[in-house]
């Protein structure tokens, strides 16, 4: 194996999922809902595999999904994007952030990047050659601490990856917290690459900030969603990248070479989706928010300490009350025990004192699932 | 833009598309059918959207899939693969291309490959630092010359990359020059990576020999092929790569991170039509046959040269008789003179000379369409 993935572990994602799928256990671990979207939007997938949209789509995605993407921006952020030269479709934010960092990240230059990180961050720098430099978000309450942030960056500082609302800790990066990053961005002439996928799923009326709203901020960043969060369909792997046509055609540049094009008869039925299921994912929202209160409750009443999500489908506790002094044997131990699976945090740390005792609980699952995971875990109790 | 793009043409593919769009020409370019697979498999990617396979699927693609890849290179090749660990999902051969070189080349490694090269061989060794080292497949007839894959090796030699049949000179390998690769790496203990997609479509009863099944072979070979091409679906972009379980997991390993999984309505489907479609396959090589045949008169009688393929989409011309010297040249004229978008092959060659002149069509198009192309051409003659 080549020297650009030594030491970079498989994703905990894979590795959690097939253990539930092994021990029939419950998978509160990867991120994935288990009811479907709009079935209007199944609906226009099927109606588009009926009238040939079974070719390569475009490399940088149909027009009419560019077009919806765009509409989308200017809905929601006031945004006034070009759909011929600032949208590229990705297959999901996955590619987007691999294509992102290997066409933009040269051998040793540092990426800012907010921990615990999501996996695939961790290894996309790596394949990149570039270094690391962890901002830590600290229990509870998970807040960008700015002088944390400013002391990250140095002279080999080449972007600032963010992730806003954030995975796994359920952050929602807050107008101010994100003038800071602003700041320091243009105070160093960084690059921005932001991650928000949950961009709809926010609670107690949260409001998303693309922080390529914020003055000076459009020319250096890159924004990138995907329609696998905002309507229930992980599994579509349909994505897309925002932002001025430079840095667009860098990230274009690497992803025509990863996958050249994806998903094109799903593409038309998520053009449809940002068109007209504008409903769906504000329900979505209050429906999760729900569940993130039972869930926490539910948790709560285990004597666990549970740090409150403002967004996502995520909730982190810390298991020490509950005896266990490392989430990994604690996680390892659970479908066995519990008939429960979770994702131990700790693998998202380099900072080991933060993340030991960390895990996140997926509650993007129906109530019965949710109430059934919490008795399981209190019978084992 | 990272120093690994650097120097990287936009894939020539989209470009040639996006003209055939622009100017309404008939689309000889890019190498997609114009219609559709079976309509059966289309139903099971329906049935599986209307049943709930829109989430994740396992990194490593769904279980039924990877059996039924495993099942078809049993029958076709009396292979004996492991679907637990020999065989991984990719979003097509491109993602396949772009993880296995990711995985196992290291900056300096050198990577022989057969020109003209397909243009994400390229790219994809750039990215991964690697240094190719052409083996020239020359016209007429595009064979493997022994001596210059010897000439070609050095003690720097990671692997080498294949691609049979190949694109875009339509050459089927043989036995015997498949013998000489297997030899040379054997004896300087090679990798080989070997994109064949094109593997169902062959002409003239020729035979396809996957390398892997050569004596000594299977456990140093990464075989790649996909969907796509086979049952006419490009646009699902579902490919698969198999090899021993080393290999497979170093391809992984990249994999993970640039899409994690991909389609997983389709991979159902395609699974389904790996069991069940075996004529179709069968018929659309006998169809691209006559097709092969009805486009390479046409162009005889227009007076180039024509290399007839061996299987593929592909024929390649020397474009010099019909007045032209420079074939990118000839093929941004097309559109306006003649209507017709055509690939200039010199993009995929290192070796001027030789790929100066050369020209690909593509001939998996209906037959009135390949019926008025050559019209086209010769009204404008
Ligand atoms: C791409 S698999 C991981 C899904 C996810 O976003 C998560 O569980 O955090
Ligand atoms: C991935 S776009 C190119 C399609 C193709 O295989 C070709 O035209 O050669």
């Amino acid at each position: 194996t080549a020297a650009r993935l030594h030491g970079i572990e498989p994703t905990i994602f894979a590795e959690m999922s097939a253990l539930a799928l092994r021990t029939g256990a419950l998978n509160l671990g990867q991120g994935f809902p288990d009811v479907d979207g709009p079935a209007t939007v199944v609906d226009a997938a099927v109606e588009a595999m009926r009238t040939g949209r079974n070719q390569y789509a475009p490399g940088p995605g149909f027009p009419e999904l560019r077009e919806a993407v765009v509409a989308h921006q200017q809905r929601h952020y006031g945004l006034d994007v070009d759909p011929a030269t600032q949208v590229v479709v990705t297959a999901g934010a996955t590619e987007a952030i691999a294509a992102a960092l290997l066409a933009l990240v040269d051998p040793g230059d540092e990426v800012v990047v907010l921990e615990p990180f999501y996996d695939s961050y961790v290894a996309c720098i790596a394949m990149a050659g570039g270094v690391r430099r962890g901002v830590t978000l600290r229990a509870p309450d998970f807040r960008l601490d700015a002088d944390a942030l400013r002391a990250a960056v140095t002279d080999r500082t080449k972007l600032v990856l963010l992730n806003t609302p954030h995975n796994p800790t359920g952050a929602v990066l807050t107008r101010e917290e994100l003038q800071v990053v602003a700041d320091v961005a243009v105070e160093h002439d960084l690059l921005v690459v932001t991650d928000e996928v949950y961009e709809h799923l926010l609670f107690d009326r949260r409001e998303h900030v693309p922080i390529c709203t914020l003055p000076g901020m459009w020319d250096r960043t890159l924004t990138i969603s995907s329609a696998g969060k905002t309507f229930s369909f992980t599994g579509w792997k349909v994505g897309w990248v925002t932002g001025p046509a430079d840095l667009v055609a860098s990230v274009y540049a690497a992803k025509q070479w990863l996958t050249f094009s994806n998903a094109a008869p799903m593409q038309p039925a998520v053009a449809e989706a940002l068109d007209k299921e504008t409903s769906f994912y504000e329900e979505l929202a209050r429906e999760l928010e729900a569940k993130r209160d039972l869930l926490c409750e539910g948790l709560a009443g285990l004597d666990v300490d549970v740090y409150v999500p403002e967004a996502t489908y995520f909730v982190t506790t810390d298991v020490r009350r509950y005896g266990y002094d490392d989430s990994l044997a604690f996680c390892l131990a659970l479908p066995e025990r519990a008939g429960v699976v979770a994702i131990p945090s700790q693998v998202f740390y380099d900072d080991r004192e933060e993340g030991r005792h960390k895990v996140r609980w997926a509650f993007c699952k129906e109530r019965a699932v949710i109430e059934k995971g919490v008795r399981r875990l209190a019978a084992a109790d």
